[in-house]
């Protein structure tokens, strides 16, 4: 085995914390499989420029190339056919596609405002100007401005939730008793919001913080291990 | 086979109008299984309390009883499961538990005020009140007044939608290359939207309004069959 995974990270390489790369770690440990690290920084397109991509995560396996999350899982899903099911079947894989847009929208879409403000702290100089600048532009407006709206803001994303949570109601995970990767979609995002932002986007006694807590420890608490704020 | 169905109808039979009559009705017709229609009115309570349920889909199977959409569509998985497959392997069935809470909040919630008072035209007399008095109590606000604001209201429906939208760009269905119960869940709502309102909900040059044309066509064009509004 020699697979290679490009990790978002800032200042701290025990950090990595792309939602997107995420997703593919976790997918990664679901097949059992493992990938060394290569540390990436926003401003160092040059190093995977030569994959085709200017975003991570980007998977190498042997002479393969496998840019964008969705079709990492997909490649994992049709190369290692005998390990474990990322989508327990096709009808999974079809519908993990909308969730996967799901996820980009309501969490990863509905976190950013939220934690936004507080990644810049986790850059070194280079990322920060190049952070900043891009993002700024995105939302049209400062980070900080962004930043002073988020303890109204966070209830619109906790009640955009619903569906998740009341899918929790009667099943342990996305996947069911077991999680799959409409869970790592959906989890990456939370991961990202624990690893560069203190505020709390969940409450303790909601099922979401429940199931994000079973994520944690999934795997050998692979997620957990990874240093982040305790939210 | 001896299957019996209480679905949702106003004064005309031919017009069943429940969202989740209809997903049943097609998870049905995705099975191969026909089920004679027994028509069933809002304050028709007396004739499914026998059966535990006061709101319909109740389906009859024999000598069982099933309530409810979701467990129906699981009980005909479960029953019949040699014919083709609702869900494509247990990773679907424990996502469209998902993506069933998806449907009955982002659509079915979302076009509610959209089409909401356009439904009393559909009633008869001992309907009409019931329906009206109910809804009003959950809108807080007269009918006339919700349907004042859906110029407005329709464009945030339309972009809800998005994830959906997304993915109809890299495949046909929720289920992939064909429809399955993903599909059901979605469309039910739209169906409901068509048989009892002439409000446009979506734009001609939708992916979305594309693919509801394909779900009025399956099934040799079961759900076109149906009376509706030209949408």
């Amino acid at each position: 085995m020699s697979l290679k995974l490009f990790e978002l990270v800032g200042t701290d390489e025990r950090r990595p914390f792309s939602p997107y790369c995420w997703r593919t770690r976790l997918a990664l440990a679901h097949k059992g499989l493992s990938a060394e690290t290569i540390p990436w920084r926003f401003t160092e397109k040059a190093a995977i420029a030569p994959y085709g991509s200017d975003k991570v995560p980007v998977l190498l396996d042997r002479d393969r190339t496998i840019v964008d999350s969705w079709a990492i899982a997909n490649y994992l899903e049709d190369t290692y056919p005998d390990r474990p099911s990322l989508f327990g079947g096709d009808g999974g894989r079809a519908m993990a596609r909308m969730l996967n847009w799901w996820g980009d929208i309501a969490i990863v879409g509905g976190l950013f405002p939220l934690v936004v403000a507080d990644i810049p702290a986790q850059l070194g100089p280079d990322d920060v100007g190049y952070f900043r600048t891009s993002r700024e532009a995105r939302l049209g407006r400062p980070l900080e401005v962004v930043a002073a709206e988020r303890d109204k803001a966070v209830a619109g994303f906790r009640k955009s939730l619903d569906p998740l949570r009341l899918t929790l109601r009667s099943q342990a995970f996305l996947g069911g008793n077991a999680p799959n990767y409409a869970d790592y979609i959906v989890f990456g995002g939370f991961q990202w919001a624990r690893v560069v932002s203190p505020f709390r986007v969940l409450e303790k006694d909601d099922p979401v913080y429940a199931w994000r807590e079973r994520m944690l420890d999934a795997f050998d608490g692979l997620a957990r291990k990874s240093p982040g704020f305790p939210v």
